[in-house]
């Protein structure tokens, strides 16, 4: 296997420990995927944007708090790496329920990886809900 | 001025040279902004995942032929620079006319760049809708 190819398995194993530690609802498991810094930032599905690793966290603690189960099954469209960055675009399948109800959905997301000491670790999560096909008409 | 922020200062213009492309509408001035190869990838908000540059630049080509007019103002949020790619979040300000409909909207971005030949060159463009403030609750 080449080096590059190495790199990208590393990278795709660390965006699939993200939905992993997502899967857990265990805000312990996330923190172990993130890096727990003033630098990061998130946007969920129609939210705006989280700054830094405590407005982050909370959010994850607030989605574990409403959840009951949650299952991913994330598909790599793309992977990109650059010296010590990486980002994944990929499409969470996403299987959820909240109380009594059940939620089948899609989102796309782009996860960006920063290489610290021989891990990768998400800096950047920005998700989309997808409403219409590639192909339709539409505007920015 | 520091090296770290000249260079942010760069990531920031290429962001904004984005945006003026966008404005003119003429796919021409789009091209000079992209990466226009194989490794780049568009999510239009609400679309699914765009890869390669013919398929970017269709999305765009479409785009403009139904736009009569649009302006941006990119609010940046955040700036990140990783050795030879830097990524931007920002909320984009967006008065558009399409026909005799004006439409205005806030959608969130995400814009990565790499350095080539001392020229910061869009590679992914991701963006999504705004439905809801940060502080609500919500679900991947």
């Amino acid at each position: 296997m080449s080096d590059d190819m190495a790199m990208e398995e590393a990278v795709v194993a660390a965006n699939d420990r993200f939905y992993r530690a997502f899967e857990s609802l265990d805000i312990k498991e996330m923190e172990e995927v993130w890096s727990t810094d003033g630098s990061v930032q998130c946007i969920h599905p129609g939210w705006g944007l989280l700054s830094g690793w405590a407005d982050v966290r909370n959010s994850w603690v607030r989605i574990f708090n409403n959840t009951s189960s949650m299952s991913f099954v994330p598909h790599v469209l793309h992977v990109s790496v650059e010296g010590p960055v990486a980002w994944v675009v990929c499409v969470e399948d996403i299987d959820s329920r909240h109380g009594d109800t059940e939620h089948n959905s899609q989102v796309l997301a782009t996860n960006v990886f920063k290489r610290v000491d021989d891990r990768w670790l998400l800096v950047h999560h920005h998700t989309s809900p997808i409403f219409r096909a590639t192909e339709s008409e539409g505007n920015e």
